[in-house]
């Protein structure tokens, strides 16, 4: 059986030992801690959807690996129907209200790994892509979570990997022994890594000269390896859940953010599957790029369909839904998500088949439902805010609707239209500051503009996948020159 | 053979006798007039793509009608592939530089006929289905043209059809016989309809109360009919084509719009599909919009192309195309171009199989990218003037060029970065003036923005297919309510 | 001596009594409450201003109604030159770095009801103007903070006041006595409000009609005042200033919000100013939201300067300030600065003298200003995220920091460009936090966006501004018309 | 008497003798050229405003160097005051109905020279600014116009003037001689400098390397000297005035644009106000930007005026002016006004006096409002478009209206609400398309985006006006960064 539940992944939480820190001190048992447990149900939402006969077809998928059926998430994407199943899917989960799964980096890392290690392969002969293979059958019939860790802390920007004052700054390999690797360095902004089986750990993320080669290395590892340290940023969640404030984020949302020190880890090569192969963490990036951004253009549509609801339903309370700028305000909405959805089936329709088996998404529209998205969060949380007007930010506590002194004149001044419970009014605006004006709407606005790849980057990737040759040629002809 | 050549085509109109007017007097012979040289050569450019090996899997299809590989032009679109061949053939029609060749709305009124012709039947018992697949199957045997004619001038646009001053406003029935009906009033903005060889005419684009059964009215007929007149407004392009001004609209563009007058014509019962049946009028334009929104995302992007195209030759041409603002317009309008094309794939695969066999794609996604096209391309000029600099809208003419006392001082001060010749390089400007500040860009503004329906409409549209309850439903369970 | 200093205004919070409830608890001694702290210390920087030699000629004005100088949050504009300056000296308040020192409502509402009341008693032969001349003449002379209440709650927004199921819902008169009137009803989002030394209640912010005269009221009254009760939300500050995190709002910003309850308010005649007179609402209205979207129009820009000035210098410890697409970014932030700064002088300038000596300014471009400035909110935060990277969204605790077994590797890993100390470079990410992802951060958005105002009421106020006749009189001619 | 009239201005034409090219010919006698009568008419009503009591206190002024009371064109900006009224004229203009008058840049050049002679002769004890002052005395006694000439070919833009290929690809100075210099090279995009009595030429607009000293080169001549040759481009206007259609651009509009040649032209030392002092251009295009984007901030909103008129016209006529989404339309327009406005008086509150005495608006608000205005245009014009409809782009023509046959029918079907005559809507529709889709609207929008600057160079001035040194240094006090 190929196809765990929530609760088999986190009993395997519970198996493992990584050393993880938060807010000032060790954390033991991350799987019963509360800091930890808006991340934790996030993963296992994604468990649920798979084991949710409504999602099917979406969430699960015949591997041609383990001739099992298996969880969508741990997919080799095969052809355009599976790109485009990834991408309702994603939108799906919507349904269950997690902003984040996380589980969609998993199949995008793994997709990626297994074309470069074949690519790679294909050049030197190495045997990288049976390695990655075999992780990843392993991967499908324990239906693990694989944790990625991308982002080097890059320290002064403007200088390559090779010419930062302190060589750390970007993981690479220290020593290189028959049986394996040592590598040091950290991966900074690892959402949800702790709470994962395994990491996947990729290369730099930008393109990288012959004497760079050490940085070029990527291998998965188990997560409590013997050398890796977490240091984790305490989640965009209240510590307990509310009752009436934070109604989203205190039952939803929120996952943890790591950074991953490698101090001297030991990788056997059995789990490597770059080692100094430069010229491929170019391609390695733009194929991750291309996955990964298809899933942002699948996610981020199903958190603006929660955002125009919370509208809708604050100007039903009030009693203004049918005004036309509150229409034009939800259809601008409508509109953002339903650009952001194309971008990401497009992406879907238009991939290629490599060699290897695996089809890779077209990365530009992926790329420009990404940035678009971003770009369009600012607007679609002033339209939430002007279409609930000023109580967003002005309205008074739980603790004062629940104290009989006050609560008297809230439950009389915050009325809504007739009909409506004073509460439920209450608690469709805390649900709009939730989405706008909280811990976790901070960290949101993070994750939709940053997480990923920053916007410029990928406007760069945009330019470069569009063959501008093309249009300058026909642009040639049409001004008739010869 | 049911694919049809551009020869044979303009030998189809030479053959027809509408009545046409333009600029004041009656035009006899339309396929050798200089005004309607353009856009018959628009059109002519379809049957080029059709014929050219090259397209040939997106521009021809198997038609189980006829049994025979038709022009995609005539098909009735039966799944998500032949949606998505349709919008990949209107993008790469870009490569003829045609910013419209018609035919799109050929293929959208003949699938919209197709489904509401089936729908009436099947309330009614009325026979409207078998005369339209009849329709379509000659269309499709001889390859023809279909015209639209869709759009009542309207009056006083705060009325309903039935409150007019002047009944007549909206097209419709005057008079029923046991042989056909007789129809009065007129359609506005219908392009390039007196060069196609036969109208299909669409009742009103909103509503009909029961009360306004005689503007319900659907049907096909010659372009000659008796009692059609054509009232053409002259094409945006230069009466004579020239050697290096207005080098686009004067060779690739400009289609001729023609009000449709229809005083008091009778139309056979044979050739009627809709008679008094209000209620499908709605249903009828939904679908239509649905087949026709996604056909613009496809042929925007392709001019946005050629506008990309122009940017970056004219940045190359002044020495600046490595300049990062340039580069920076260039990202821009490529994600315009790619985030319309994405809309119209997403309009394809979301698409749904009717029971009359016609696949209709989704409305929303369609809409949206029509909208967002429109609005972005007051943009997209701004970029193109931007990077060209002020000579769009100073340069001196091609006359001054050609004469020799003022043409030694252009040949020296028109130069621009070395190795560009002096012509070169004007005929890059005057390709850009043409596209952002010619007749012909106004023309193609007004096209882009308001053809096939406004803005608003669709904007309307769209936030009636959103499911706006759902969303709500999400944000209650987010707020914890009920 | 008419200015008071910050000690003096504390003192005199010390000696008021309000009804104060915040989190569910009665607060007796707010000037010495922490979560009461940030906003005390916010109004007091206004005091400090004014005794700050280098600001004299912005922060103070001569009196014509007790011959001295006084602060000019207190002075009635009397002119072009005294409206330029006080939008100089919001902006100047920048320098301070608080984001609202709450005061310039002060101005606005003092010079709005001596206005309003000139025009009551130029009618009706009322005395209102002599009462409010009064109260100001005090207020001039004990340098007071005069404090807002100005919204209601509204319930049903389609429905007027005088429809609602609960006749409160708008504040009303209940009783008209020889010797006063007793109100009834709420105001809310009073910001600041309890800290303040006099409320100026406003009556109801939309036109009334005839049956509704009793929601036309408005007076005067000390904060203390019988059956007046606040209930207040806890400002988005943390509860102990943090020596890392949260640099900014910890220290300079965070308002309290209030719900002003009046439980049937007993308010003498000497302290009213309007009651009963309702055609007075519109133009009070009218004229209040001149004033002070002028002065949103200059203290809006003064945080966006400290967003830009947080976005370069997070670009310069990352390495990157020169970077072209971050200059565009900075350039994008530093128009919507001058932008909305441009509109407060624009409205300062065209204002008009008004009989009762007071100078109003006009209302089009401030509206404007505001709408443009909240609008723009959004995309400021994505320049300052983008520009940053992912550090904003993940960086990790203080505490970790200062963790040895932690502190080490964030000290390494943490690090910019060489010359920036790590800590300096994290106090520069947790700041882009504070600004863009934190409370401080989600109640700033609410205030930029409805604080003063939705923004549709102000486009609705532009619309009616706008001489829409004259440019139609244009057109016409301009269309050969008439 | 100091103030010209229309008739003096057009006989002053006659008396000049210029050497004129268009469309391939030499133009003798531009005063009676059809081609010419739209541009020369445009500065002419700039002479009917001050001659019109309604303007007299916007459009003369008091000349401290004449005694005089003058045309506030040729005037010498003061103050504050002087500079609003300047912006307040350019607005006020647009009651005149021309888009450009082209006279602000009479005084912006004649400022310029005034200060940057000062500036000149303050380092190198020059005699410069005698002669300008004299220069000016003229311009103000005889009410002349003056022409500018201040662009460059460029060339490469990517080289400097000096690494061009061909040397004269900037104006510079070929010959020093005793009496004066010898100049060559061109200047482009000189609107409506062949009708001026005067071209002040201006140095190239960049900062110049001190092996650049030949092309720091300013001077006055008069139009008809011998060696210069203008190369003018036809205006975007109708060659015949017509009836009904173009209704605008035929009576009000349209600048010929020249190219100036200067082919070895003498200019007597008394003429030159800069020969070789590099280090001064660029302050002094600093200087004219200050004032000519002021200018720009006051005749942009006069046209968006025209615009929102023809909208609200045309709406009114479709029966659709109080539809919410068209009132959404116009607010935007209105906004786009004012900010426009806004920004020109900011720019003149903000100035400063110079030592020679001239006031210099300050930059940043007149450059912001600029690129503002010039990025909206498009925006404009998709609401112009929307809210009337497809027949801007469909509309029959003239002469099918006048052609009895096919009349009647335009009469009929073109008609809109009732009480409006059918032909007043045409020209509404006419008027519409004239300023969205016509040669003349082509023509202006190059002249909104690029004239008197890119917006890239423009929006380079902004970031180099604004203090960032400044705003960092408070985002390090926030950030608690000592």
């Amino acid at each position: 059986m190929a196809i765990q539940n929530r609760e088999g992944y986190i009993e395997s939480l519970r198996r493992q030992k990584p050393k993880v820190f938060m807010a000032g001190e060790r954390v033991e048992n991350i799987a019963d801690n509360a800091m930890f447990r808006g991340g934790i149900n996030s993963v296992a939402v994604a468990y649920d959807a798979v084991n949710d006969p409504k999602y099917k077809d979406l969430a699960t998928a015949n591997s041609p690996l383990t001739k099992q059926v298996i969880s969508r998430w741990n997919h080799i994407v095969e052809n355009e129907q599976d790109a485009i199943a990834k991408v309702k899917l994603l939108r799906a989960m919507g349904n269950y209200l997690v902003p984040c799964s996380y589980r969609c980096i998993t199949a995008d890392i793994l997709n990626t790994a297994w074309f470069i290690s074949y690519e790679i392969d294909k050049k030197y002969n190495t045997s990288y892509h049976q390695r990655v293979v075999g992780a990843i059958r392993d991967v499908q019939m324990k239906d693990s979570v694989v944790g990625g860790a991308l982002v080097d802390p890059k320290g002064d920007r403007s200088l390559r990997p090779s010419k930062q004052v302190d060589p750390d700054m970007y993981l690479h390999i220290v020593e290189r022994r028959s049986d394996g690797i040592v590598v040091r360095g950290a991966k900074a902004h690892s959402t949800a890594a702790p709470y994962t089986n395994m990491l996947f750990v990729m290369p730099v993320s930008r393109p990288l000269s012959d004497d760079e080669k050490d940085y070029a290395v990527g291998f998965f590892t188990p997560v409590d390896t013997e050398g890796i340290t977490f240091i984790c940023r305490p989640p965009a969640i209240p510590l307990e859940p509310k009752e009436l404030e934070e109604p989203y984020s205190s039952r939803f949302a929120g996952h943890v953010e790591a950074m991953v020190i490698f101090d001297d880890v030991f990788i056997p090569w059995e789990r490597v599957f770059m080692a100094g192969e430069n010229e491929f963490t170019g391609p390695m990036m733009d194929a991750f790029a291309s996955f990964h951004m298809m899933s942002k253009c699948g996610c981020r549509p199903a958190s603006i369909d929660l955002a125009i609801g919370a509208t809708a339903l604050i100007a039903d309370y009030n009693g203004t839904e049918m005004a036309s700028h509150i229409r034009e305000c939800l259809t601008d909405m409508i509109m953002t998500a339903e650009i952001t959805y194309s971008c990401g089936l497009a992406a879907a329709v238009q991939g290629v088949r490599h060699d290897s088996g695996v089809y890779i998404p077209k990365g530009m529209p992926g790329y420009t439902g990404k940035v678009f998205a971003a770009k369009k969060l600012g607007e679609d949380r002033y339209f939430m805010q002007e279409v609930s007007g000023a109580l967003v930010a002005t309205m008074a506590s739980e603790k004062d609707y629940r104290n009989p002194e006050t609560g008297k004149y809230l439950e009389k001044y915050y009325k809504g239209r007739e009909g409506v419970p004073t509460e439920h009014r209450m608690r469709a605006f805390k649900l709009i500051e939730d989405l706008t004006a909280s811990p976790y709407a901070g960290w949101y606005h993070g994750m939709a503009i940053t997480g990923g790849g920053t916007p410029q980057a990928l406007r760069m990737g945009v330019l470069v996948d569009y063959d501008l040759e093309e249009s300058k040629r026909k642009a040639k002809i049409a001004a008739g020159i010869g």
